[in-house]
């Protein structure tokens, strides 16, 4: 038996970085999403095979790549991380081949980690015949999560694994919010690499050198994240566009964007999207832009003509799914 | 005998936009000069004659241009009215010939058309022999300056009456700001022409559509440049520069930046400016970055490189000067 469990990834539409002073942060889960499949080994090795070509083998402390990837080890411990405190939890020790494929592009702020780990300890847990509930899994995924970033928040794993739409506070933790419109989305990747650390550094010292100025902001960005959820609920996506341009101006100001970024947000702009911003750590990485479903075609289409590589997205409402193969 | 006068051109440091509600904007006059001669005619006409190579005679109500360009009279009316502002108000009728030389760029924002009024009114008052004082030649000048803009906040006409550094706050006027250090200052030009009315009215439509958003924001701009102030004051330059880019930041943020002022923006900083953002109206015209003397050049060159016009300058303390010439 095949023990199969899909995750999807992430966009945050509102709020990041001002998350990390308290403020709330709107997240979405889209229609990108990892996929893993698990069936028993008759050893007591982990084998864990990427479809990007990472192959390694893990018994005991030990790890062997297979292919000539050096990274591979990296890559592929939080998979193992995973799978392991699904062990702990349930406390059976199984050998394991493990088959990761995904959707989602990688270290860009798309939450593929989480994804990979939410659907790792689904389907490790159905091997197991372990009944995970949703918020198991959230917490075991966590785990896997410290091995990625430092201090994680917990709002990755849980809107792979929840699905739809999430408020979160530091905090106060996760509020999941229903009755949230369609949204099509255009992600945009600029293709350059990001260090989320070194930026969540570079915003607390402006934070330090200018608490005048930036705290206020940081409270403006909390209410703008407020504003926009209820927009959301009433179903206005232009003003929630809106906010999410007025949301990319607060990110200009503390310093987290760039050219690129900036680049396809314009793009995004022109060709018609509702509102479009820089999403996650910024300095690289993603833009997001709201369309409406006959525009989301043009703005794909313009954010590719400037530079970036485009992702069509909408949120989905599904958050981990669990089924046997045989 | 010729009277001469010469004004300094402005740019504004901190504030645009956000002085419409009331907050506070820090003002420059720049090494930019408009310069005007003036002498008496035998006969009644008006001629102004601009370095542009926009020529014309006033003759009671009629106007004759001399060349081919069609838009010289709106160019030249406010040349006289200026100088009419003068006759009227010291009580003689004169024809003059006005001669016009200009270092100051054109309607991109830099205050070339109120350099050029308060250089005719005190070069006019002088051939006149009237005894005007610094503020009469403000006062007299908003007169033009009401031609050229609808609604003129009167803080162009001080400027470059006063020279120096200037705080605007509507409904307070102006305050003259004394011991601000010296500014390098490299300005590029996008050579977009913008529309102010239009941008302005952008940002009123904002600010009522996400009133709990924006007014809050205009309420920080006024906070930031309190804090710019308290920065020059203090002769902090980098605080001064890091304020000037969280500011341009909350202008993102009102819709009034786009891709080719973020362009020089990313430029400038790049080369090591200290602070850089769009200044005036946005839409087009200029950006400003504060250099040190050491980086000046090649923020100049970088913006340059993007396909801007550098203009090196610095602030000046030298506002309207006065002179005769045989």
């Amino acid at each position: 038996m095949k023990a199969c469990a899909s995750a999807p990834g992430k966009t945050i539409l509102t709020g990041e970085h001002f998350v990390v002073y308290g403020e709330p942060a709107l997240v979405v889960a889209i229609d990108r999403r990892v996929t893993v499949k698990v069936t028993e080994r008759r050893d007591e090795t982990l084998r864990v095979a990427s479809d990007l070509g990472i192959i390694g083998v893990f018994e005991g402390n030990s790890f062997k790549a297979e292919g000539c990837r050096t990274d591979s080890r990296s890559f592929l411990e939080p998979v193992r991380i995973a799978a392991e405190a699904v062990m702990d939890r349930v406390g059976i020790k199984r050998g394991l081949d493990v088959e990761v494929r995904s959707t989602i592009p990688v270290a860009v702020g798309l939450g593929s980690s989480s994804a990979t780990s939410v659907a790792t300890v689904a389907s490790v847990g159905k091997i197991l015949g372990a009944d995970l509930s949703q918020g198991n899994i959230a917490d075991l995924s966590l785990a896997a999560e410290k091995f990625v970033h430092i201090n994680p928040s917990g709002v990755d794993p849980a809107i792979s694994t929840y699905g739809g739409a999430i408020l979160y506070k530091r905090g106060e933790g996760i509020k999941r919010l229903q009755s949230i419109p369609n949204l099509p989305l255009v992600i945009g990747n600029t293709g350059l690499s990001r260090n989320t650390g070194r930026l969540v550094q570079f915003v607390g010292e402006r934070r330090e050198r200018l608490p005048s100025v930036v705290d206020p902001l940081i409270g403006l960005a909390g209410t703008l994240t407020r504003k926009a959820v209820e927009a959301l609920l009433e179903g206005d996506l232009e003003k929630f566009g809106e906010l999410m341009d007025v949301n990319h101006g607060f990110l200009v100001s503390i310093g987290v964007s760039n050219e690129a970024l900036d680049r396809l947000v314009y793009a995004a702009k022109r060709a018609g999207a509702l509102g479009a911003k820089l999403t996650g750590a910024g300095g690289g990485g993603c833009i997001v832009a709201l369309c409406t479903l006959e525009t989301q075609a043009q703005v794909a289409e313009a954010i590719q003509g400037a530079g970036g590589t485009p992702i069509m997205a909408e949120k989905v409402e599904t958050g981990v799914q669990v089924w046997t193969e045989n």
